[in-house]
């Protein structure tokens, strides 16, 4: 199977998102989706949620450690986020698998645009694959510089040095050899831009990375508004409770 | 059928945006996408991507008025969006089927989320169904207020008065009621919020509203982030040329 793992947390546009990942998830052939909650307790909108999915599923959850969370007036690029989360989903992977068994695996964050092609393309993974992003790192599109074949360096705006200068979404990893390589985790402190290669060194060389559709992008970073919820409190008011009394939106 | 019409224009998220629609869409039986550039030419970008889509579709294309257009500093409500496009589509659906024809006509702005669950439930309109929409108006949820399965007002943060006070993605038109109403059509000058009133009071009276899956959100209001692009005339200078040379974004 395809394990895609997806760290979430609850906010306003939460259920839209996981309903946007449900839907391209539907149209993937053995797909198994780790949801991994931001929080010390599962939510019963996640729960509900996943158990009327239809989809093959399993959800856990840890909450990231206060002195590691982003507060909500931070830059959001200042904290790593989904660490905790991708690390716990890594851990009950390798509680539950055998180096052997099939499978790819993928960070998919519930915020991204993602194509049915994306998963047909990493599902060939080997080790580690790479392939473009769109929409990342103050340009248009990352993705990874091929000659004969081989990842030859990084075409991005900025970080050009970093050992792997591809986003979250840019790479997928080989079930059995990410079993094997047992160290291989997220660290919770890390320079700015540098966890994926925190990540990925533990686990291949550079030269063997597996470059995939490299003239397509089939992910993109997309992010989402915060609505604006500012009647909210004058709703409230006037009628003595919130708009979404009774409805889970 | 169901008759999705959506306006949509050129922007660096456009195909990530309409990559998500096309996912959920693919899930619907029976769904016939109408897709209505705000261009004076179709554009190869939705050309190529609607003909690999798998959906059943028609593209259609008009140019918003620039007196009417928004421009980039405007504040995102100062001008209708989408008005013109949604009317080519209602009319190439009058010039091309007749009253008496089963479907369903729906508006699907491009930058919502959908549930699969929302095109089951509106498949069944009678004449004009109307029904929650998340994340709309400053407040978590605008409903209609139902008194023995009647619309009896609306659950709005603003804007109550409104004779229809209800978002473009909170109802669903019957193919052959559209039809046999054929001064049905978007007004490009209208009083702020009063897009929907204007269209909905050529259709039905009031008291004829469908409430449906009242106590369910089935879409969201989503707005999508302008990707911060802050790297890429650093990357053409650099380079030479821009991060998306050759590739489609
Ligand atoms: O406090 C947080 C913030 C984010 N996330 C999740 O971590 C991932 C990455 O976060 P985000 O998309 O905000 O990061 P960015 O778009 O800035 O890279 C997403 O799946 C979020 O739902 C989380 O679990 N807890
Ligand atoms: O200049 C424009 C701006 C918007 N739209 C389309 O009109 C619809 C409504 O626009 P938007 O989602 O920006 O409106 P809002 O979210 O502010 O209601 C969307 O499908 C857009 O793609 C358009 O065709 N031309
Ligand atoms: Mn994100
Ligand atoms: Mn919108």
């Amino acid at each position: 199977p395809i394990f895609v793992i997806t760290p979430t947390f609850a906010r306003p546009v939460q259920k839209a998102e996981l309903t946007r990942l449900a839907n391209v998830f539907l149209l993937v052939p053995n797909l198994h989706w780790i949801v991994v909650e931001d929080s010390p307790q599962k939510s019963n909108l996640v729960k509900n949620f996943l158990h009327r999915s239809g989809l093959k599923y399993t959800h856990l959850n840890i909450e990231t450690p206060s002195d590691m969370k982003l507060k909500s007036k931070d830059p959001h690029w200042s904290k790593p986020r989904g660490v905790f989360q991708r690390n716990e989903a890594i851990g009950w992977i390798r509680n539950n698998f055998q180096a052997g068994e099939p499978g790819v695996v993928y960070f998919a964050d519930d915020d991204n645009s993602y194509s049915i092609e994306l998963f047909q393309e990493i599902s060939e993974t080997k080790k580690v694959s790479v392939f473009p992003v769109g929409l990342v790192g103050g340009v248009m599109v990352e993705k990874p510089e091929v000659v004969s074949g081989k990842v030859a360096g990084w075409s991005v705006g900025w970080g050009k040095d970093r050992p792997f200068a591809t986003d979250m979404a840019g790479f997928a990893i080989n079930l059995s050899y990410l079993l094997s390589h047992t160290s291989a985790k997220f660290a919770s402190k890390v320079k700015i831009g540098y966890q994926e290669s925190e990540f990925l060194k533990h686990l291949i060389h550079f030269e063997d990375l597996e470059p995939i559709s490299v003239d397509k992008v089939l992910v993109w970073h997309t992010r989402t508004e915060n609505p604006n919820l500012n009647q909210e409190k004058k709703f409230l008011k006037t009628n003595g409770h919130s708009s979404d009394q009774g409805l889970e939106v």
